[in-house]
């Protein structure tokens, strides 16, 4: 249980942990840039592609890895149980997105050469924001011990669709960028899709959750959303800054979180099993999944937003849940396929809302 | 079984014993008068009212007409099994209406004088299409004996829901009407968020329907749609025709196909036991219900169009649930909940659509 959810969370863990303390500074900039302009309308240009381009293929690309991603997780369950050590898979993939991000920057730095933008080398004003985000996982991870004690495992999944409402809502707050009224209803629309897809015979006991469950839920949404929202701020901070640069320092503190996790949750069993005792191709593969889709959630927060990464994970959960149906045999319910229609129309509106922004 | 399924189809028969079969000439007026035009912007004016204020109040109207009407019938049922006919109930349905047609009549004669548009006589060719949905709906109610055989109780329950998806389409396609794109998504949410609030956990057998079952719950559905969209046809035909002449012809087919069911089915019972055997004072509060929401029906046939209809029997079905939970200690379901969140967002979109319509 608590590995499969330590698992459901990875990704969040590793992508989360960023950050965005002085967001106050920036508000001036994300509001100069209007959200849903045309694209090569923006003030800013951080790159020379036009933004739609970009936007789309991290939108895709995060679609398509995450989808994999909860497939590999059931894959590697069919094989048997975890074997591993899943907190030394969570630094491995910290290591290697960090592996990556420094590759990545290698190559431009023979190109371009080092310039302001893409030094690594940073203030202590800049690098203090980067581990926020991964102090607001932990305590979120905290939490999700004690949260059990309230809620029972069926229940957790349906509440994690609190999640979609406060990013929303954080996002409109803290970073006070605008949805129209019918992105509103779609994203409304989008929590309720994705709770009747995941509706079976036991949902209903998430009505006798306590209050302390509830508010503990909230209060873990919330979090969550603000990780979300921290690290769209951080990244968003300096749009001309490389995001191989900003990558680095946010993987560099989930390194930092995840070796002090192994210190006191694993120490014992990696001193005498070693670190990658229990490694199969599997772990490898998810490893290697995890650490691509960790830098596309990056490049999502970068170059789009918080909402357009809950549309792009909520449609993985589907396709992913379609796709185990077709080869794990998984039961194919009408609350499925109502909950999938409900959010198909929920991004067909958005884009409705996205055209008409863009038409006035 | 069947007798719930009658009492349910009730209201229908009644009020979609209408038609409209030379559509063909009425489809030039309509045209011309935009569906969603501002108020007394509307080329016709056959009444003297802004025209939203009428459609305001006979959608109200419906709406708590027949969510009070499901409430009766669960009422009636917990006093036990129905022990009058209920074919002489819709006989008297239909007489009731006819009586208070022909009072509005002859207030309206009193104060106006006889005229072209108030006068009961009417021409052959403007009669001959009154028995059209009255055929239809016999039809219909025919194929639900033989559904039966093909399709369970609750999920007919839920097969029902295609109906709203038929009027759309038929809509479309016969008055040539126009939806907006976010009206046409806010149609398939309403059919959506009705079927998702009916889940329960033996809603997955409606994916075990046979082909047979199927078809023939698409064809009911068709059906009607059908009878929807000439009742309006007609209604509309002549708009400057008062209702109350309208409803006097449609109810006097309604009275005819009954009598002719009552010969048919029940002519022994109330041979021997009397026409109102077995009437409380339950029955008869149901049947003037009926009677008034067959005219609330007709009213908005004339003044709004089926659209509307679908959307306030819809949320009457939610309402009805609503007080059933009150009252009658039915379950609350998470299923329920998130149904009825998409469609309050449903009738939210429609609104929004209709507001950009008038915009434009």
């Amino acid at each position: 249980m608590i590995f499969s959810g330590a698992s459901m969370e990875y990704r969040k863990l590793k992508d989360e942990d960023k950050d965005g303390s002085t967001v106050e500074d920036d508000i001036e900039n994300l509001n100069g840039r209007p959200l849903l302009a045309p694209p090569n309308t923006t003030g800013s240009s951080y790159n020379d592609h036009p933004k739609w381009k970009t936007k789309s293929i991290v939108t895709l690309l995060l679609t398509l890895l995450t989808s994999s991603q909860s497939i590999l997780i059931v894959w590697s369950k069919g094989a048997g149980k975890y074997e591993y050590s899943v907190i030394t898979a969570n630094f491995s993939v910290e290591a290697l997105k960090c592996i990556l991000s420094l590759l990545a920057l290698a190559r431009i730095w023979r190109k371009d050469g080092v310039t302001e933008d893409n030094k690594l080398s940073t203030s202590l004003n800049e690098v203090i924001l980067y581990p926020i985000p991964a102090a607001l996982y932990l305590v979120k991870n905290l939490l999700q011990y004690y949260i059990f004690a309230y809620v029972n495992a069926p229940s957790y999944q349906i509440l994690k669709n609190l999640n979609i409402i406060s990013t929303g809502v954080l996002y409109r707050i803290i970073l006070k960028r605008k949805l129209s009224k019918i992105q509103w209803a779609a994203f409304i629309l989008l929590c309720a899709g994705c709770t009747t897809a995941q509706l079976d015979s036991s949902s209903d006991r998430v009505l006798q959750t306590p209050i302390q469950g509830w508010m503990m839920a909230i209060v873990m949404a919330l979090l969550s959303g603000l990780a979300g929202v921290y690290t769209e701020a951080i990244m968003k901070k300096r749009p001309s800054r490389n995001i191989n640069v900003q990558n680095f320092w946010l993987y560099v503190f989930g390194m930092v979180f995840n070796a002090m996790a192994i210190f006191v949750q694993d120490f014992d069993a990696v001193m005498n099993k070693g670190f990658f005792y229990g490694y199969t191709w599997i772990t490898m593969l998810m490893i290697l999944n995890h650490a691509l889709s960790g830098i596309a959630v990056s490049m999502v927060m970068k170059f789009a937003d918080n909402i357009v990464k809950v549309y792009a994970t909520s449609v993985a959960m589907l396709l992913t849940a379609l796709v185990s149906m077709c080869f794990f045999e998984f039961h194919f319910s009408l609350a499925f396929f109502l909950g999938s229609t409900v959010v198909s129309l929920s991004v067909y509106l958005h884009s409705i809302g996205k055209e008409q922004s863009r038409a006035k």
